[in-house]
């Protein structure tokens, strides 16, 4: 294969750069700006893929309201964009979650604005006509509605994003990947990457998350799919508390091993920390992990 | 490929054909009759399957009962069936849900009688040695047993089966298309099918489900598989409050973008209607949405 | 295919063979071994494979504490096992659930303390680098960590475990079958078995679990994987109670047909017999039933 240029170092998000708690006990307009971006960057080292991304990132930047607020919401597309884009958000009533309002040519702007009526953690993606095909490039994203009455208090909050690529070369083969639209249709995967590449967020490639003995946190996971189900499983810990579908108004399960997933959802989960480890965070669909790159570890340090 | 003679000029599903709500407060004793018939109809424009039903459409007729109701059920075969069939009622207790008792051959006809004793929308389905095959061609519908004290009043009930369709012609080839037992083994389907044609409940086919702006809908969806799971999602709207697994005496999640259903499973979801749109009831396993036909729509009129 | 010599006249796990409810009020200290080995075995008359074991059955002995119990593991390498094994415990705070500090060279034996933290059913598997091969091959099991409370009086508890297996034969080929490591890759399985052999669990093979008209069961199933969900369903009959993933903390469904037990993970089910009949345990995705083993039988006795 022939190597191509490289035009980002890094796509993986960063877990821990998101927007804090909501303190608010009144509604508020927000200013949001997301830019559409097409990419060349690494999934692991020497492996170049054409990233089609929000904000250069993968997932994309976690956007956090209050139910009842409202959202005056930015698409842009860069100027170095080949291809269409747009966004749906699964937190918005009406036509395509926005993805109708939103469509950008390359250099364009589309402003919508909505107002965030439910609680949860939803997804958003891009929905042109080839979606599986955009959010196996990396186009989606969360938003988080906080409920009115806020969260409890946990010591870290946490953003991961799985979704899986489908390329006409085999995992690890050195070069440029070009994508596989028959393997995509029969749903059979070459990476299963968590926050867009292979294994990001261990001491492998972008280190781990790193937390203390005795502390807790939040997770906010969104699966971008465009296919596969999520087996989501913290290895070495267990979700003291899940919420399915990322349903926060819904009563949390307890002491849950895994939970599944589906394409174009979210869960949330809280952890507990008692003890020193390293957690792997894995799709329990174990061949993505051994053999597809899908992993990500949080560092638990003490003694 | 040859093209062949088309027998039904529809199968799909009237989404609003359903039985209405049961007022009743004492039990009743129902006298069901469902026909099996095998039937060559269009998936799509030009693309011809043989298909196998209850009633000549798919999903086959919703039957609604109250919990503690008694059914006479008799299955029939049509004279011209080449094929033996039965039907397995997951709302029944004994062997088979009722499958050895109703083993027809073309013509015969068998009677059943069972109690409906647990609360729930539950899946009918051929269930002859060769299941899988037969419920990919179309044998599987809903059967809802109402709880005693019924139901929340809605504005409109609507009715939905998801199933996939293995051919050994690729989607879209025009004339007739022949069964693919190798690939419903390998689990990689041609088409995935809301109520049994291509988009059959879109403007592009049978034309969409309307209703107004400020109403409020139940749905019922059953997913027939034989093998996938369907990750339902409403694009433009959300489950206001969703019954997993169609299992009416549980506690409903809120606010749920995406559930999980797995094949032999049913669901049922509430829905508001705040602004027109359109809505595409989608699995959000979107490689079946962009390339194999997964939609139905909603549209919600109003300003 | 050259037939290879059977070490094991049955892997098969006898579904009655596990430890009774706890009726302590007070922790205690158990220490328990398990034995890993590699034995080459029949999964259906005529067809060898080399299984993986916890102690020469599949799944793996179920091992029962109560909340709060300590546990003194000591897992021994068999002196005829040719690779390297260990066990991560999903019951377990700790790198690994334990993993780590378990790995076992033929003929070692190494011994690991951990107290049983929260309360459910969470399996137990082999995760060495090839852990999806371990699996597949039958590593795995469950650990039930009762509630301290304790559960509700049954007449039956059954222990039940799915399995995928990739092999480079088809089903039913007769003679020795070789791991298929592509396929596995690919997520297209060859057998899908309950309790480690076709249809192990009905008179076709070691015959079904016995029970009698009027009584009702506690059912504890694991998902072994190593890919598939199982769209868990028991043909005419029903879940009167189900807990997703084992999470016995958490409030059960009630009137369940099927539940998507992801790989990695378990389900608790409660079941009622008020009918004679045979009830057939099976994954719903039905291409698994028909074509690849899956099955297993309660044959309810009365009238
Ligand atoms: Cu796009
Ligand atoms: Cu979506
Ligand atoms: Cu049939
Ligand atoms: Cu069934
Ligand atoms: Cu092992
Ligand atoms: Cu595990
Ligand atoms: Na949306
Ligand atoms: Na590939
Ligand atoms: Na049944
Ligand atoms: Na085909
Ligand atoms: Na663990
Ligand atoms: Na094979
Ligand atoms: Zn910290
Ligand atoms: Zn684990
Ligand atoms: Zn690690
Ligand atoms: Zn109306
Ligand atoms: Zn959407
Ligand atoms: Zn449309
Ligand atoms: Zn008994
Ligand atoms: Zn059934
Ligand atoms: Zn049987």
């Amino acid at each position: 294969l022939k190597p191509a240029a490289v035009e980002a170092d890094r796509v993986a998000a960063d877990p821990t750069n998101i927007p804090g708690p909501i303190k608010r006990s009144s509604p508020k307009t927000h200013e949001i700006e997301l830019e559409t971006t097409e990419v060349v960057a690494e999934i692991e080292d020497g492996v170049q893929f054409r990233y089609m991304t929000y904000g250069d990132q993968v997932p994309g930047p976690m956007i956090r309201v209050r139910q009842g607020d409202t959202v005056i919401l930015t698409l842009k597309a860069s100027e170095n964009n080949a291809m269409l884009h747009n966004v749906d958000f699964h937190a918005v009533y009406g036509t395509g979650g926005g993805a109708n309002a939103t469509f950008v040519t390359p250099g364009q702007s589309k402003t919508i604005k909505f107002k965030a009526m439910y609680p949860g953690a939803y997804i958003y993606h891009c929905a042109v006509p080839r979606l599986d095909y955009h959010i196996s490039s990396g186009m989606y994203g969360m938003i988080f509605v906080e409920p009115k009455e806020g969260l409890p208090e946990v010591d870290h909050e946490l953003y991961f994003g799985q979704n899986e690529v489908y390329t006409q070369q085999s995992i690890g083969a050195q070069g440029m990947h070009e994508f596989d639209h028959e393997a995509m249709r029969d749903e059979i995967s070459t990476y299963v990457l968590l926050n867009g590449e292979k294994k990001a967020i261990t001491a492998d490639r972008r280190g781990p998350v790193k937390v203390k003995k005795g502390e807790t946190a939040r997770l906010f996971f969104v699966n971008g799919g465009p296919n596969l189900s999520s087996s989501f499983h913290p290895i070495g810990n267990v979700w003291t508390k899940a919420w399915r579908e990322g349903a926060i108004a819904s009563n949390p399960e307890r002491y849950v091993q895994t939970t599944e997933i589906p394409p174009g959802s979210c869960g949330i989960f809280e952890m507990d920390f008692p003890v020193p480890s390293t957690i792997h965070l894995v799709d329990h669909a174990l061949s993505r992990v051994a053999s597809k790159g899908m992993m990500g570890d949080i560092v638990v340090e003490g003694k």
